[in-house]
């Protein structure tokens, strides 16, 4: 409740400020200055400020603030205190590198369940997770309290599947496919769109050179 | 010149309505109104209409937008009406699953070039495209007039790979690595930051329910 008046905009600058934290809490840095992070997340040192300025006291002028003090602030502020459970569905090359990647649980969130519809797939383990029959997936992600399914499939099956997991009251998905077209209006998907994320490169990577 | 007015917010809102523009397109429609683009770009469709009217006139009341022209309008503003070059770096699971996502020559990127440094992927093909030895980026990437690269190397190798392309004048990185620690500030890297997004699912979707 006492987070209410935070704004939106800091909200959303939560997340790479939580990012950078866990890369300098993993390299073992206590104390960190607003234009130390300024540089990493590439946002203004007086906004930094500004923004920490809403939940208390972590700063010491001319010192900086306290690393994992501020990381179990901004986790506790976006929930993230606990792990969030997490299904990936598909286990192509994408859902490969993502079973495959190690930093989640420093990050707030634990691949709980694989799924795959190959049968030459379903029963063989990847990093440790076993990839179980899609078929299973309604029992298996209400029996684990899934939060976020990841949906790693080919792009002409990702509206079928998120479809068929909102139906057992999934809303929130992250996709790798570039469309979000027909999907139901109650669930929220983000899409990992590479093509978009080259586009702003390249426009802004433009606009300097004009500079 | 004259698209210099346009405000950040309106340019930062034309990558999605460009994606979805594609998407559209590839699936043969020719008019698209205000409020189905903001059922799928997640987007105020009065905010769509103030920010379309800032590039002339594109919509007819009651009709919609003439989805050829308005993409083909976008794609001048954001300079993406040529090709942009892109070479990929580590050919791992990540590097594999870019090399075989077909749809970016219809979002006007082409993926040119790929480097990897195991002797035993040197010389093969994904896709088509030829996997180079690393020794051989500078050369490669010169004659080719690369604008992007997209870096999909084990986290603890992406710093120095980045720092070895910005020398070769590359200053656009697209990262599939957690952390932007350690990088040279003159160039422009955009992390596809997994955790991060799935942080601001959990969010926004607890926000959802609380209300």
């Amino acid at each position: 409740m006492r987070f209410k008046t935070i704004p939106d905009e800091t909200i959303s600058r939560l997340f790479p400020y939580m990012r950078a934290l866990v890369c300098l809490n993993e390299k073992g840095a206590e104390i960190v200055s607003s234009n130390r992070l300024s540089k990493i997340c590439m946002i203004n040192s007086a906004i930094i400020r500004k923004d920490f300025s809403y939940f208390g006291e972590f700063g010491k002028r001319g010192v900086g603030y306290n690393v994992p003090e501020l990381l179990a602030k901004i986790r506790k502020i976006l929930k993230l205190e606990e792990y969030k459970k997490v299904a990936l569905i598909g286990t192509g090359n994408i859902g490969r590198a993502i079973l495959s990647y190690n930093y989640f649980p420093s990050e707030g969130f634990k691949i709980v369940l694989a799924f795959d519809k190959d049968v030459n797939k379903i029963g063989s383990e990847i990093n440790g997770i076993r990839i179980n029959d899609i078929q299973n997936a309604q029992r298996m992600i209400l029996d684990q309290n899934v939060e976020i399914c990841i949906v790693a499939t080919p792009v002409d099956e990702t509206s079928k599947v998120i479809n068929m997991l909102s139906e057992f009251g999934i809303d929130a998905f992250l996709s790798f496919s570039p469309c979000r077209l027909n999907l139901p209006d109650n669930v929220k998907v983000t899409c990992m769109d590479l093509s978009t994320e080259l586009a702003k490169l390249a426009y802004y990577s433009n606009k300097e050179i004009e500079n």
